[in-house]
C-alpha cells in the first residue's frame, strides 16, 4: 500500500442530510458535556508523559508541572520517583535547586526538608532532626511508569488511592492487533503501540499556548485540511487532498467505553462512513484524483491522539496535549515503529531525523500549533464554549467531549500557589522581560557565589 | 495673517471668578457623564477611521480591532468590505491567514468557513458545502466608506439595523465655510475638510497605549500648553506662548447639538471668551509679549478632534482615538488641505514630509502620547474618574462628557473572546517576551512549511 | 575574636522536645497576626529608607513608590522634602518630568499645578493662577530625615497627624550600648547604629520579585543555613556551618515591645537557647568541628533587620524589605561601621568595595534574593499563608508575625490608582516587551522634540 488514489468502499447507507440532529451542539447536548467545559486546567488522576527517558538521566532532577500540579522526577538506580514538587513547609519548588543528600530522598534546598521517595513522607529537616513535624507530613507522590523511553507520571489528587491507579495501559489508545478485528483497517498494517515489544519511539515535546481542549480538538479534527494543503510533504508526496471529509452515517465514530480499558474513540476514515468532498461549486473548486495516505485518528482519555498509518505503513504518530495550566499545555507528538532489529532501528532513526521530524512533526503540524494558538482568545474567557458555533464535520470533538465528561477519573482544580495561578505578578513580569514566555519546566537556580 | 503678536478683542464680561458653580465638577455634573464613565472600551454605532487607503492595497486582507470588535477589511475591485473577523465556527480571526477563495467571498483559513463579503453570510464551506449551517449564520458586516485616502468603518453592535447607519458626515466635524456663521473665525480661513473637493490627506496612526477617553481628552486640553513649550515647532516658529488660557465666560465653549449632524463641542479661543494669563507671580513667571498661531479646537462624536488653521493657514488636523481595547487606543493624526492642483498637491506632500511630520505629528504631538500615558495608572482601575479633581480650564473635557453621554450611540460592551479581553494570558505573555506590544494590527501567521 | 571554633555557653533549661505547643503555628497562633497576613501591600505610618544621600542630588527630583504610594522627593538648599507623586488634577506623577518654578514648590509639568514643598498645598497653577482650587487642595507631604547617608521618609496616610509622627528611632532597631545589658553579647563588641556619631554607612538597594513579608522572613530565619553553604565567603574564611540551629527555650527570643521605643525582637543566638546541630544520621552528615562568625539577628518594625557582628567585628547589616507593590519589594542592604578617623573611613570604603560589596552584599544576600523569589508563587493568591507547615525554628518568623500585627501602625490599603494596581494593563505590557520589568524608581520621560 503507498500513496496511491484513494480506493473506498462506498457506502448505500444514509448521507449527509440524513444525519440525525444528535449531531447538532444544542443546549441538550452542550449539558451532556459540562464537566469537560469546566476541565480548563485538565483531568486528573490519569496518566500524563512527562519526559522522555534520556531527559533524566541517573541522579538527575527535572521539575514540570501538569494540570496545575508541580512535580519532581528524580531516577535513581534507574527508577524514576515523582512526588509533588511544593515543599510543605515555605512552598518552594525542590526542582529550582535539586539537593538530594540520599539515594532514597529529595531534599528541599532552603530548609533542608528531606522526603522519602517512595511514600514522599518528610523523613527529616537536615539541621533540625528531631522537629515533630517529621513523620507527620509529607508530600504526595505520583506513581511512574516508564516504556519505550518515555516516562509517564500518574497525575493524581492528594486524596487519590494510590491502591486505585490504573494501569498506564487505561490511558492509551487501544492496540493492535488485538483490536483488528472491532476496528478494521484494510487499509494498511496494524498500528504499532508504545507497549510493543521491540517499539521504537522518536519524538519531541514544546510549550503551546492555548488551553489544551483546543490543542486536543484539533488533532483529531477531520475538517482542517486547509491548514496542511500548502505542507512540504503533501507537495513532496505528491498528493491530492480533497477539499474535506464529511459523515455520511451516524455510527462514523465508534466511541470506545468497555468497564476496563481505555476510554475514547475511534473515527472510521478510509470507509463508507465518511465521504472526500472534491467539489465546491460555490467557490469554485474541484479535485479530479484525490491522491492521499489513507490513516484513521483517535482519541483516548486524558487526550490521546494515535493516527494509524502516518505518516508511513508500519508507523504510528501519537500526540499528548498536557496541560499545563489552563492556558498552556505541553505539546509532545510521537512516532512508533516495531524494530527488531538494530538495522531497522537505525533506519527508523535515520527516516525520523532527515524526513518524520523536519517535514511532519515540524513541517505538518507546526501548522497545527498556530491554529490552536489562533483559536485561543475565543474560548479563554470561557465564552467561546458557548458561542462556537459546530457543524456535521464537528462530531468528532462533540463524541469526544462527552466521552471525555463521562469517563475522565477527574477535574483539575485551578492550580493555586504555583506559576500560571495568577497571570502576571511580578516574577513572570520580570521573566517576561527578559525574553523568557511561560514554560513546561522549572528553570533552574543559576548561582553565582 | 502670521505668527504675529496676538490681537484679541477683550471683553467686559465675567471674569473668571463669576464663572458660576456649573463648572465645578461636582456629584450632581458627574451624574451627567456617568455614559461616559462607563464608556471604558468605546462609544459603538459610530464611525471611525480604520486604515488609511494605502495600507489596503486591491486585493489585500487586513484585520484591526475597535472598540473590543475584531474586524477584517478587504478590497476587491476597488470596494472595501469589512466583517466581523471572528470566525463563527472556532473563533480564529481570518484575517491572520487570508484566504479568499472568490471575488465575493472571504474564507476561514481553518475550516474554509466561507463569508459573502456583502451580507456577512456563510455561502458555503469549502470542505462540506452541504451542511445544514450554511445559509443560517453570518457574521456582522460593517458600513465602509473611503474619502479622501482614509477609510472609514461603521462598527455596530451585531443588532444595529443597517437602516438606521448615519453618514460618515454625522461622526466628523462640522463644515465650512457652512458654519462660519454660527462659528465666525476672523483670525484664519475657512478649515479645509475630508469631505471637500480636491482634499489631500496626509497623515499617520500608531497605538497609545491609554484609556481612549484619557487621550481624547488630551487633544482639546487648553490647559496644557507646558507640555509643549519646549517643542522644536515653538522656538523655529519663535512663538511665545502664554502661561495659560482661562476661560471668562460661561459660554466660552458652544456645543453643536442639533438634530441632524454631528455632536460635539468648538471652543472660541482667541476671542474674549478666554484669556490668556501672561503673569504668574507666585512663580515669578511673566510673558511680555506673546506670539502665538491662533487656532480653534473642537470635538466631535465619537472623538474626533479638529484644530483649525493649524499648524499652518488652509491646513487643519484632524485626530481620531480609537479605542482598540479599555487600555489601548489607535491614534490618528491627519493633516488635511485643499489642493486643486498639482502643483499645490506637491508642495503640501513636501511640506508635509520634512515640516509637519517630523514637527508636529511627532516632536509636538510626542509629547501628548507621552502625557496620555502618564495619566493612565490614575484612571486604570476606574477609581480617577472619582478623584480629579478639576479645575476652570477642565470646563472643556466636563463638557465633552456631558454631550458625548446624551449624544452617543451606544456603549461598547468589555470585548469577550479577543485579544485584550484577558490582559495576560499565555499567548500576550509569549509575545511581549519576543519583545511585541499589544498592538493595533492582527499579525499575519508565518510559515515555514 | 574571630573565626574561631564556636563556643557556647551550654544550658540545662528545656531542649527542644520540651518547648511549648504555644510555638505551633495552629489556628489560635494564625488568628494573632490576621493584621500580619492582610498586609500585602506593607504597613503605613512607618519610616523607610527611600534614597541614599548620594541619589538625590542638590535641586534633584526622584519618583518612588512605597506601600503602593507614590512619593516624589526633591532637595533644596540641602534639605529634602517628600509629597505625594501623584497631581491632584489628573493624576500623573510629577517625577516622571520634573519641573520646579521655585525653591519652595514643585509643579507638575503637565497643567502647571504648583504644590508647596513645605505643606503640600496647592499654592497656584502656573496658567491659572486665580482658580477657586487655589489654597483648597493640595498632596501628602511626609516627613523627611537623612541620617549617615541615607534618606528615610515616614510613609503615612493621608489622614495620619503629623504631630503624632514618631521619630526614625522608634522604626529602627534598638541601639547599643545602650542595650548591652538588655542583651548581653559577650561574644561580639557592641553593634554600631545608623544613629551613631561618626557612623559611616555604604550599601545598596534593588528590587526585588517577591512580597515584602516573604523578603522579610528570610532575613533573620535561622534555619536556612543551606543556601548560603557554598557562598564564597564561607569557604574564604573557611567556615565550617552547622547543619541547622534549633531552639532549645520557649524563651530563645526575646520581644521588645516596650511603650516608646522600636518594637521588634531579638534573637539569643549563640546562647544556650539555639542548639547547633552537627549531625543528622538520617541523612549521613556530621559536622565535625563547627566554626562560624557569632552574630545574632534582630527585627524590628516596619521590617528592618539587623545582623550584629556580620560581617565582621565592629561592622553591623542592616536590612529593609521596603514594599512596593505586593509582589515587589526595594530590598536595602547597608553595613554600618563608627569611623571617626578619615584613615578609618577610607580602609571600611575599601573593605566595602572589594570585600563587602561582592561577597557579602552580593555572594551571600544573592542567594536570600532568589529564596524569596522561589517562595512567591505559593504566598502569591493568599493561599501560602494557610498551606504552609511550620516548625519549632519558625518560632522567630511566627514572634515577628505577632509583633508585627500588635505594633504596627497602619496596614496600606491596596494601591489604587498607582503602577502595580493592575498587573497587566498595556502600558506594563509594553514596558516589558522592551525589556523592563517591574522597578522602584519611576522612568523619566525621554524627550526628542
Amino acid at each position: 500500500m503507498s500513496d496511491t488514489p484513494i480506493v473506498r468502499r462506498r457506502s448505500s447507507g444514509p448521507r449527509l442530510n440524513d444525519i440525525s440532529d444528535s449531531r447538532v451542539n444544542d443546549a441538550k447536548v452542550q449539558s451532556q458535556y459540562q464537566p469537560y467545559k469546566d476541565a480548563a486546567w485538565g483531568f486528573v488522576n490519569h496518566w500524563y508523559p512527562a519526559l522522555f527517558s534520556n531527559e533524566l538521566a541517573e541522579d538527575a532532577v527535572e521539575g514540570i508541572q501538569i494540570c496545575g500540579i508541580p512535580i519532581v522526577l528524580r531516577r535513581v538506580d534507574g527508577k524514576i520517583y515523582a512526588l509533588k514538587d511544593q515543599c510543605v513547609h515555605r512552598g518552594v519548588r525542590m526542582s529550582a535547586k535539586p539537593m538530594c543528600l540520599t539515594k532514597d530522598t529529595i531534599s528541599c534546598w532552603y530548609h533542608g526538608f528531606t522526603f522519602d521517595l517512595k511514600d514522599g513522607k518528610l523523613s527529616t529537616i537536615a539541621g533540625n532532626p528531631d522537629d515533630k513535624l517529621i513523620g507527620t507530613t509529607g508530600v504526595t507522590t505520583y506513581p511512574v511508569e516508564e516504556v519505550a523511553g518515555m516516562i509517564f507520571v500518574f497525575v493524581r489528587e492528594d486524596d487519590f488511592p494510590l491502591d486505585d491507579v490504573p494501569p498506564l495501559s487505561e490511558d492509551l489508545p487501544i492496540r493492535f492487533p488485538d483490536n483488528d478485528e472491532r476496528f478494521p483497517h484494510p487499509l494498511w498494517p496494524s498500528a504499532p503501540s508504545l507497549l510493543d515489544k521491540d517499539v521504537v519511539v522518536r519524538g519531541m515535546h514544546r510549550t503551546g499556548f492555548a488551553n489544551w481542549r483546543i490543542a486536543c480538538e484539533n488533532g483529531f479534527d477531520n475538517a482542517h485540511i486547509l491548514v496542511h494543503k500548502d505542507n512540504a510533504i503533501i507537495h513532496a508526496k505528491d498528493w491530492v487532498l480533497p477539499l474535506g471529509i464529511v459523515p455520511t452515517a451516524d455510527d462514523c465514530i465508534a466511541t470506545v467505553e468497555d468497564e476496563s480499558g481505555p476510554k475514547g474513540l475511534v473515527q472510521w476514515l478510509f470507509t463508507e462512513k465518511w465521504n472526500p468532498v472534491l467539489k465546491n461549486e460555490k467557490v469554485g473548486l474541484e479535485i479530479d484524483n484525490p491522491v492521499a495516505r489513507p490513516y484513521r485518528t483517535s482519541v483516548f482519555l486524558p487526550g490521546v491522539l494515535m493516527v494509524e498509518n502516518w505518516p508511513e505503513e508500519h508507523v504510528v504518530q501519537y500526540e499528548w496535549y498536557v496541560p499545563i495550566t489552563d492556558d498552556t499545555y505541553e505539546y509532545w507528538e510521537v512516532l512508533v515503529r516495531v524494530c527488531p532489529t538494530e538495522k531497522e532501528r537505525k533506519a527508523f532513526d535515520y527516516r525520523f531525523e532527515h524526513f518524520y521530524k523536519p517535514l511532519c512533526l515540524h513541517g505538518f503540524n507546526d501548522c497545527d500549533l498556530y491554529a490552536r494558538e489562533a483559536m485561543h482568545d475565543f474560548y479563554a474567557d470561557g465564552t467561546g464554549w458557548d458561542n462556537e458555533q459546530l457543524v456535521a464535520t464537528d462530531v468528532s470533538p462533540i463524541t469526544w467531549r462527552k466521552v471525555a465528561s463521562r469517563w475522565n477519573r477527574g477535574i483539575a482544580k485551578p492550580g493555586r500557589g504555583v506559576d500560571g495561578a495568577i497571570k502576571a505578578g511580578s516574577i513572570r513580569m520580570k521573566r517576561t522581560a527578559e525574553g523568557k514566555a511561560p514554560a513546561y519546566f522549572v528553570e533552574k537556580i543559576e548561582e553565582e557565589n
